[in-house]
């Protein structure tokens, strides 16, 4: 790599830029994590993310990546052989799958297109069909990191409440929290899985579950084996605001303070501006004449892009380029698109000029890397930044 | 809590005191955790990490507490049902157990005086007696934390050789790496068990396992159901530089500079400091008329010291008492120990002024609390250093 | 010098120990001095120093040292050849008067015996004799940093008065504001000299003025040659927050925090805690059999303690081994006392243990040097401690 | 103003960007600026600004802004009446005469076009009438950051070695030193004044002279008063590493890090990486239709573009409605031309996205506040950048 002045430009899809005032945080001493200002911490940590989660249920807060969030989920309301459907939407459904497999768990993936968000129509069927309620839990992404494609958890829950059905409903939010509108409550999930290194603006290190009243009420009959991730200790040591291992007590400050951030912004303010980013950088796409890996505009994703490659084109070579030559990270193209897409994140502490300088150097690197593309998508993306500014 | 100037004085033992050098590599920006400074990073980081385990075997690094590397060395080489012998030495052989026991280990417990260290010849005589080799692993833990007590991890190889027993020998060194002479590779160890949080002047948040090759052969053939630990899939990507999770890219900036802090001081230097701070702590406590929680002299504790309060004086009031008047966090008793020992942690990030700031602040909070003592012990330690310093 | 593990302890008269909220303000990223941000900036800063003043008169602050200060004081008020008196109390005084020398300025030193504070009687002795006030100004300084001797400047102020003589008073608080209660308006004041490095708990770069309605007028006649320090620039263009210079930005963000948290302490329990703080080292110092340099106990500085060495011993080598051994930087003798004196700075972010860490570290040292001494200062300093403590 | 996500973007023409390297540095504990620390700290800064001023003479660090590297410059060199050259050719020029009449110095004025460098010519001609030689020194600005426009300042030298004129050359670097080749001893400048905010990528309050022999013997025998900013005092002094007065600690800090920073990328890269973000900043410009204030294309700056407004429009309202909408900062029109001209900075810790993203917040400014304008500023721009590119 060349020496390269001035700052990278982190366009990934997650890890997201960690704003200062959270590496700030970060860096302050560790304290004991059984003394006053430690339970103070956890408290406020709790309460600010119920408010994220949109939630009045509880939250757990692990030392751990969205992996175990997934792990969490799973081994605390499931059983071995437990039947469970998921959708088959992307990479990141693909993973999550494959943890619940890894305890035993029967799931059914339903869909398979990954250009398109779960199908509730699709859910509805299958639900329907199950007359012994053998399903036990649904399990979807509200947002699709991998292909940028975004799910209606509303009407998933529609649809299973349309069949009365009991399975429990697990969302994955690893990258739409505190980036998309999410409803915990209002939507009536059970399990709501996160991740700190998206939306919350914060390094990656702590995992997340918002868990609803009957997620609890599983858990007591759940058996398969689990210490790390079990819900019951945390809840009991959560009681004094202490937790049952050690906590990533210095990931936990910069909590406080993405939840500061976060409110002095205002959610609904947070979520107009992903909006608006995405829009803008979908419109550079459709300029340079490539085509979104979404296909359902009302599934857009307000977080991330993926952008197909012209054929006989890289994903891999082109991002190489753009990475030598203007020091940015562009997302991979993961599992099965791996050479096919690559990605545009634009979530967590993103703003105008940010992600205008990041479609710069995707418009120059097309050029360099010689991928087939029309000019102009930057001057797109500025139209309609202008257009919807609030001046 | 009045308003308190200056720096709040953290002597329990571990988490410890973060250096600046290590806080600001944390503060970082967060990067590509699939970029070539990604992968530069864990390989410094795993290179490193097997020199301070004295290892040529491999390392696992997980973003977790020390609870998940005891889950991980559970689930990675055991299975339901197994027979595993385990010292009863403290709090944290105790949680270690628990662990196990909830993935359905067969946990008999030997000893039980949380005074002295696991004992060699217990092992010897129960590992006799198992003709079949029934007993799959060994648990010991290196340094009680609990406690200050060590154990003599070689001599318990050395009773299983003694036999011929094949068990798997597992060490948490979860207060002892870093602070306490430790060698995996020439004691025979097939797992050792470690976290960020003590030795390592880091914030906890990282887990750590190194894995003999004896020990990798076992996880071949374990079918304990998990995902988040698996090494196999760790192993694969740590390859290339990367993880099957989103690593906590942020706390292995900070492993990457505790790596160089101890390279700079010199394992034997770092492990000669810890003695030197623990002899000075413990003639402070003898001089106060109080009782070394540990009984044996070869097995105190270079990175912890228990103390045992006078009958009829709460170690919770006392370290109020402190916490309030002179800022600082002192250890708890935990488990059995609650409300009867206290603990000074002298490990990690420490010296000579560090230390006789904190036995000030134990002898100044004796008096304020009304526990009985002599005075001197302050003056003691300082004839200790004294009498011990390289000038 | 060898590794040395942990903190380093920093006991001198200033710089002083920077908390960590103040070094994370400076870390911020720098702004347009030009904006709003700046501006509002600017109105916080000057605010809070007023208040830490005791002020309602006007603050200018630069960037630059605490000799800047003293520049600025004597070049806006005064004209080449004008007489003043200063007191010979310590190597700062020195240090201005040969700054006021250096512009011309006809300087009388009073006194001479650097044990003693400024003479209140010698100043009205002399005055008196003044009566065509050709005396332009009066210099005093607050807290000599090289004695640990404070001056009475009410009474200074009141000798003044007395004679109706229309000087200037002008005081060095370099090393007492934010520590020593000090009353700019109330004391009748004219000009205040302040830096940045030792009760506001910044590093050096920032030197202040607090100037009275008389010293701004008799700015209006001063005819000595400036530019960087010309008040009326800087009044002008802070009415809208600028400066005729570049601020030292990041300093400012340092300040308004350390504003934010003298505040949180309040100012009273500032000074309360620094008499203490002396207090104890003064009991210490004694127990060991040393002179304390300054006689008057009237006069004892809150914040620093100047200490004698016993003949034939060098602070300069007795420094030496303490901070080779124990990592502990002490301050030196300073001009005429070098060598034969050493002290120990207990102002700024500073508690108990702190310091009695740092007395460990000193009596320690007179062992490892060979400086004759009674053992027990550390002790006295405990019990002094312990018996003012709150609880 | 509403709330910003995300970075700031500082595109003023310094303070610069500080690189997260140096903030870390900065916020390092500040230590005893009179211990071996300070003093190894203050040689391996002076022997990097060496390499920098790319000089064998002495350099000259106050805590201070770049006023003071001027006033410093005359006070010690010049004695009052002495009369000076200096070119009229921008806002900072202006001030630094300012700041020399201010000491009585007799400043001649060459020059008034603000769109053109020094003349050297003209110079030549003003210098052959001096037969007596009583200009003492000649003042240029190697790169006026009012105006972008840069002078040759070997040809001054050539000018004056013609004449064999014995005047000093002083030279105003503050805004191209470490961003535009400057060569103090190939030069044969006298005095260099220099500030940290701008190449250096540290924030202000360092002050900077490189001083010549022939100017160091100059000082011998001016007489202008001065104390803070005496040369003689500082040498004496940083013989042993250390200052006159207290020395701004964590900006040393910061100092030393960007040395390292610089020598990293190789000072030759750092001044290609200025022409060609100049480069394409200019091409942006013209393609807008507006003018470049500059006129002569061998002095356009490498550090800062300044910009003519259309007629009949603010530059003050454009930045407004930029800082409003896009949270950029951009640098407002001094002196004479407030409120017609913008600059966008260039200089320091930059990098083509960064710039690419302030452009497209130019353009969409222009668009937001009624500016009239063509589109394709940031096409021009981006093509530049890519057919410059390395790849």
């Amino acid at each position: 790599m060349p020496y390269h002045s001035g700052r990278h430009t982190l366009q990934i899809p997650g890890p997201t830029n960690v704003p200062d005032r959270i590496l700030h945080a970060i860096a302050n001493p560790t304290i004991d994590h059984r003394g006053p200002d430690a339970a103070a911490l956890t408290r406020t940590c709790l309460a600010g993310m119920k408010k994220i989660f949109q939630t009045e249920a509880e939250v757990m807060i692990f030392p751990g990546s969205g992996t175990g969030a997934w792990e969490s989920a799973v081994v605390n309301t499931l059983n071995a052989g437990d039947k469970v459907i998921a959708f088959d939407g992307g990479q990141f459904a693909t993973l999550w799958v494959k943890t619940a497999r890894n305890f035993g768990i029967d799931v059914e993936f339903l869909g398979g297109d990954w250009h398109h968000g779960a199908n509730a129509e699709e859910l509805a069927a299958r639900l329907q069909k199950d007359k012994q309620h053998e399903i036990r839990a649904v399990f979807a992404v509200h947002n699709e990191t991998s292909t940028g494609v975004t799910s209606n958890i509303a009407a998933l829950r529609r649809a299973m409440d349309a069949e009365n059905h009991p399975a429990l409903l697990m969302v994955d939010t690893v990258s739409s929290l505190a980036s998309i509108d999410y409803r915990h409550d209002e939507w009536g999930v059970d399990v709501t899985i996160a991740g700190s290194q998206k939306g919350l603006m914060l390094p990656p290190g702590l995992a997340f579950n918002a868990v609803s009243a009957k997620a609890a009420e599983a858990s007591k009959h759940s058996t398969l084996p689990k210490n790390y991730w079990r819900w019951d200790d945390v809840r009991v040591q959560n009681q004094n605001g202490f937790y049952p291992y050690t906590p990533a007590t210095n990931l936990l400050y910069g909590l406080r303070e993405a939840v500061k951030m976060i409110e002095e912004e205002g959610l609904p303010n947070v979520f107009a501006r992903h909006k608006r980013l995405s829009e803008a950088t979908r419109r550079a796409v459709r300029a340079w004449g490539l085509e979104i890996f979404a296909r359902n505009p009302a599934e857009y994703s307000p977080s991330a892009t993926a952008i197909q490659m012209p054929d006989g084109h890289s994903e891999v070579d082109f991002r190489a380029v753009v990475l030598k030559n203007f020091n940015m990270s562009l997302g991979a193209g993961l599992g099965k698109l791996a050479g096919k897409v690559f990605r545009i994140g634009h979530l967590g502490s993103m703003n105008e000029l940010m992600l205008a300088g990041a479609l710069c150097g995707v418009e120059m690197g097309f050029e360099l890397a010689g991928v087939p593309h029309r000019k102009g998508g930057v001057a797109e993306a500025m139209a309609y930044l202008t257009a919807s500014a609030a001046a």
